[in-house]
């Protein structure tokens, strides 16, 4: 998509509020410095977020020689933002003030079998309702709701075009949860929220590009690219998983064979084990969580099995990465998602191995590989970021006149934007 | 990398410059409309482009009720920009107008054996010089040298890092050629010099997301994301020759084993002819040029060993070309260079197919693949493109200081960028 005055002003957005949140207090000549942005425009940023509540004054510096600098923190109690995780067995809800702690959580079990929409829309009006009343916040503060559910998703439409777990096809989901939900919601899927945690939050952040490594049981590649996601034509982009590392081979669920996520995915670690021994006791047929593991048990047992089948996979997950070095030449691959922290080092000292055999070495030597630093659920994180995200874009200037005769003076007219977030009556 | 203030000037820039050369004339509100600027935006641009002699204001347009509008064109006579192509056999220079006419070509061959960077850089000396006489230019009017050499490169030092053809190891090759040449010198690889060339002339200008897949010896993917050329951390992004199709299949140069190029550079499809039918007249073993010739005739008459050589390399092709469309979701996939304009029409029919097996449903539906629109070399045209954005980009307001109230009026202060560009005086 081409870049239009206003995405350039919100992105500037984003990066101003997310050094804030990674270094209060700081000052707006530290702001400018951090982001090469200009004095003048960071001001009327900081400008628009103090006016919006997001952040606030907190008192003065001594600058050299010069006038004292007003110093700007962000205002944790400024606002509310939700992140929903709807996963294939449990829907998480976690609530965030606007520095990101956590101030509640609710988990809901989704039983096998209760896949029609209406159910996982009970399960997540719930969880909601509940994390509302522990954090005791008023609904008034609550900025929004980042949902995030697995498959291919029409982020504009707020529909889940397909989602594999429970076979839906275009499912108007923003539209069932706004019946029960009142704040504005905004729809992704995890691997694009894994990516925007890292790049506000994470191994992203203030770096250049970055790909994000999504291992759990389907695996993607979120690509954070000039400090944005990059989400392609049609919200898409990042199906690493469905990328070929062996033509013709383990066949895949999405009709094609030799996919990455056969060989990476829980499942496709599964059948590496199996290949290695079929009867292994670290073998739980039907559950990837166990099986996975018992494999990081027994590689720190030093199981010989466990061993060999984890460096079997690093193999095939670096000679995939390398794929990514070579074609992107990004500053940071992060392994993230539950897999990569299950499996932890010892799969990632195979990655490296097996990278630095693959890739060239010009882009090799650029590249940084590492476990994702995020402490808590990337999901719901990245997904209460979509909801801070989705407050920062619709605080705009009148659309289509950012001329430069009116930048400065900081004005803030709300403006919703219906196509991207959804709002109903409090039910 | 992140993007400043000044990134984003320069970006807009090229925008408004491109959308003149496509659409000359053109009013101050088409531009506006067509580029997603502000009205006031680009006024300030086009004031800066009419004031370094780039484009001339040639008349009004009436407009419904309102006051005539101002029409800007390509100013074709403002300046020359020379491509230099510099290949394995032989080094092409083309000269431009500003509106990318050819005025002057001059090829030398590069005999084998003649692989001194000393040797090559007195072909490109001579045919600069040669191509600089025949247009009948001053030299003051030449605003930029672009030069294309194979492999990687380290653009901002002007350095070829390593440039497999000749086994050339860190050159400088820009102070080379300095040596010979006055202009400001800008150095790339040709897979960026074909995608520039796509987003400034081809089939990626006005869209979004693009890849150009180059097809010769070697195989690259240039990207053009958000209508940039991304160039990754070292400048080495796109090399998607190199990456894995096959795990453990064909050895390839680099070290690694079933790289892309290994079965669909044009000794990849030699091997492929090969394999159908070792003693295939088609087969001109040390010619590739004569055998993909031989091929796409063989083709066009029905030869069904040529037809099935051609459809096993599009089998390899449009799984590769999947894996570009599932990571990155892109709108326009084109097929660039010698082999696909060799073997053309047949190629992509059988790349169509592959691909709409491989990809998944919703990218694959919103990806067009082409065969390039570009008539000429496009790496020449790209190469000259890098030294028109080279002096797009020394135009600039004074550094770190593009504050709202100094962007009208059009300040065009001419700034050197010594780190990437040389110059030195007449030879
Ligand atoms: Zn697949
Ligand atoms: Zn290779």
């Amino acid at each position: 998509m081409k870049r239009t005055s206003r995405d350039i002003r919100t992105a500037n957005r984003y990066e101003v509020l997310r050094q804030i949140i990674a270094e209060s207090p700081t000052s707006r000549q530290e702001l400018a410095a951090a982001t090469g942005l200009s004095l003048a425009t960071v001001a009327t940023l900081v400008g628009e977020l103090l006016e919006l509540g997001m952040i606030t004054e907190v008192g003065f510096e001594d600058s050299a020689g010069g006038r004292p600098r007003g110093l700007v923190a962000v205002n944790a109690s400024g606002g509310a933002l939700i992140g929903v995780d709807i996963a294939e067995t449990y829907v998480r809800v976690e609530l965030f003030d606007l520095a990101l702690n956590v101030l509640g959580r609710a988990d809901e079990d989704v039983r096998p079998g209760e896949n029609r929409p209406e159910q996982v829309v009970a399960h997540v009006a719930a969880a909601v309702g509940s994390v509302v009343a522990q954090a005791g916040v008023t609904g008034a503060r609550v900025l929004g709701v980042g949902v995030s559910v697995p498959g291919q998703v029409d982020r504009e439409g707020g529909v889940s075009v397909y989602a594999p777990n429970w076979d839906w096809h275009d499912v108007p989901l923003l539209d069932l949860l706004a019946a029960h939900i009142a704040y504005p919601l905004h729809l992704d899927n995890p691997l694009h929220a894994c990516t925007v945690a890292e790049l506000w939050f994470g191994a992203a952040r203030g770096r250049g590009d970055a790909v994000v490594v999504n291992l759990g049981t389907g695996v993607g590649a979120g690509l954070a690219l000039g400090g944005e996601l990059h989400r392609g034509t049609t919200n898409s982009a990042g199906e690493w998983g469905h990328t070929t590392l062996v033509l013709d081979g383990r066949l895949c669920h999405c009709g094609n064979s030799g996919c990455v996520e056969t060989y990476v995915g829980a499942p496709g670690i599964m059948l590496n084990l199996r290949e290695l021994s079929p009867g292994s006791p670290l073998l739980h047929p039907e559950d990837q969580t166990a099986t996975i593991d018992a494999l990081a048990r027994g590689v720190a047992q030093q199981d010989p099995v466990a061993v060999k089948a984890v460096q079997n996979t690093g193999r095939y997950l670096g000679a995939g990465i390398s794929d990514l070095v070579n074609l992107l030449n990004p500053e940071v691959i992060v392994l993230s998602s539950w897999v990569a922290s299950a499996l932890g080092e010892p799969l990632l000292a195979e990655v490296r191995e097996a990278v630095a055999r693959h890739a060239l070495k010009r882009p090799l030597a650029a590249t940084e590989i590492i476990l994702s630093p995020i402490p808590t659920d990337p999901v719901c994180l990245g997904a209460a970021t979509f909801a801070l995200e989705g407050a920062l874009s619709s605080v705009s200037q009148k659309p289509g006149s950012p001329s430069p005769k009116k930048t400065t003076g900081g004005r803030t007219a709300r403006r919703t934007t219906p196509a991207r977030s959804r709002t109903a009556p409090p039910s």
